[in-house]
């Protein structure tokens, strides 16, 4: 319990306690905070409270302007943060609870702050790790035969995406422009016909390792900081053309929007469920006995027109499947509908897309907010 | 001509200038150098004598541990500073040539330097940008009716790469392991069997754009800051099995070379020859009147067993081939020999690959120096 007060659905409740980037009007400096009920803990005002063996000697981690150095200090520290963190907030507690001055300085609203990327992106790797997902895509880019590659149940399939591009919730994204090659005509530049979010997790590696030196799976744990939600944007005519032999590259890299708030392993931890069974079974340096799959309900809300539906109800424990148009619309062969009349095949101009999951615990929920974005119209096609 | 005395072959004379990033024995500081000779110009002690009217009141960005700040100015700036180290260099300048005490702050030997990045990489892209290569490479990976795909001749194939192991010259690389599927066998864990380098030209970009707002190609040249030399190190055993339909992921990922010495596109302009002829003619928001093609002298030598060849010439401005094994070994189907009696299909453990290049002018070359590494062995497959 919080000396905060916040109802059973709210995303932040102590249990959570993510980690995000944030500035007010008043002071447009970025700092650390993190996320407890519809206020934010500013750690710039309170980082000498972190007085644990690990942190005390280096909480000047919490005065910067991103993760990055706290994320870097690995596992041990993240764990003392949040005991700390969850001491402060609690209702026996009188270091907040009982200051009002310090509590004054220290919490903030979240509808006063403007909030940005919590961490710098030194490189973004995207996996296509759902097995529905990739045949479905598979199947309809190169037919049913050939849908699944024949490495997929053998290896992580993946690529490097553009780390610049990753964008905070709320950035505006512009319809791309790009060589689209229509059937029986030459390809030509135009704007993106096809334009497509991507429901995704993503998550924040930690302390990292040295050139030449690879992380085992038995230590990955301690190298995964935490999660938000993810739209990968993607223009799919763009894609289709393009990815031939080396993978997707401007029809993704146009805008990718993530959450705010780092939602910790942590605070996930009590949502672990059996991982999904695999067949074959992985080779031994890609299997491990733990289970490391999280019961995390997933919607996509899209408004446009005026109208204003959930498109998509997901689980992030079932491999999402059906979290893009291209799944929904079957490729464009039926219409998504809105309701209010209105529907869609793709996005079109103006659509805002809004990504959002939470656990469900006993009472209150381990939520990660939204993640959203609205598609401008696209530059004029020179 | 320069009162720094070097001879006609030396890489860099004053009309090349290059800029690099280094530290000494006695002062651990990462900081921006400039060679001529074999001297390093050291920048952070000289910052107050570019006086011109964009860097007097931006000298700072030369006493930074990159050259991102000083990339991020913008062309005019970068001409500037040209014309000023032109000057200072001159033997007609007084300024550095007649000031003992001042010479012998900012010049270091560069045997006595060690080089380090000199930028950091936010994002890396690689094009697949050699017709020769991508044919060659193609019908070894796919067959000769599917080598060049339908898009290649239209658009620039690439895909990012990942930012965080590109590495300097003369780091060495761990061979890799990874997921090896023999003919008609289960995949496998297993160190790479097929090694490659691969010989590249790499490009840095300055100012950059905003998010959604596109370069156009006749401002193109605005941004490119100026050139090295990369090795692409391959895995083609790990390529061959993951890279459908994502993409080169972990094949490319292990560690890619560059040379320490960026060479400015100024430098190399007087070495521009016309473009290579393109049909179809591109389409006009990939295409440019201007010539934009060089001609660079490229070398790579191959280091084994005691022996030690130069295994392949090329020109930067014929579109490089045969700058990989895969390619002169043809898929390891024929012995490359170094001499001695020493061949090579792919490469071994300890051989080292060190790739040149200059341009040459009239009694003077604008050259790269070297980008060298040296293949360690892998690590014990667990």
């Amino acid at each position: 319990m919080s000396f905060i007060v916040y109802d059973k659905d709210c995303h932040f409740p102590i249990q959570n306690l993510p980690y995000g980037v944030f500035s007010t009007a008043d002071n447009a400096q970025h700092r650390i905070g993190v996320a407890i009920g519809n206020k934010i803990l500013d750690l710039s005002v309170i980082k000498d409270l972190f007085n644990g063996p690990i942190l005390s000697e280096c909480n000047h981690v919490f005065a910067e302007a991103t993760l990055n150095s706290f994320m870097a200090l690995g596992k041990p520290a993240w764990q003392e943060a949040r005991v700390t963190l969850t001491k402060l907030l609690s209702t026996d507690d009188a270091t907040l609870r009982d200051n009002a001055s310090l509590r004054t300085q220290a919490f903030v609203d979240q509808d006063k702050a403007t909030m940005h990327m919590p961490a710098r992106i030194g490189d973004y790797t995207d996996f296509y790790s759902s097995c529905y997902h990739a045949t479905n895509v598979g199947t309809m880019f190169r037919g049913k035969d050939n849908a699944l590659q024949p490495n997929w149940k053998h290896l992580p399939v993946g690529y490097h995406g553009r780390a610049s591009s990753v964008v905070i919730s709320g950035t505006p994204i512009k319809r791309p422009c790009g060589q689209l090659k229509p059937e029986d005509k030459p390809p030509a530049l135009g704007a993106c016909k096809l334009m497509d979010f991507e429901l995704e997790m993503a998550f924040f590696t930690g302390p990292g390792n040295k050139l030449g030196e690879p992380i085992s799976i038995d230590k990955a744990q301690d190298h995964i900081f935490g999660c938000v939600i993810m739209n990968d944007w993607s223009a799919r005519d763009i894609q289709k053309w393009e990815y031939v032999p080396l993978g997707p590259f401007l029809a993704k890299n146009f805008g990718t929007s993530i959450s705010p708030w780092v939602v910790t392993m942590e605070a996930l931890a009590p949502y672990t469920v059996a991982n999904e069974p695999q067949d074959p079974k992985p080779l031994p340096y890609l299997f491990h006995e733990d289970d490391y799959n999280f019961d995390i309900n997933l919607s996509v809300t899209l408004k446009g027109d005026g109208a204003n539906k959930v498109v998509s109800n997901s689980n992030a424990k079932e491999q999402t499947s059906l979290g893009c148009m291209l799944e929904l619309s079957w490729k464009g062969t039926r219409e998504v509908d809105l309701g209010n009349g209105v529907t869609r095949k793709f996005l079109k101009d103006n659509d805002e897309v809004i990504l959002s999951g939470y656990c469900q615990g006993d009472g209150f929920r381990v939520g990660f907010g939204e993640c959203s974005g609205k598609v401008l119209p696209a530059n004029p096609v020179p």
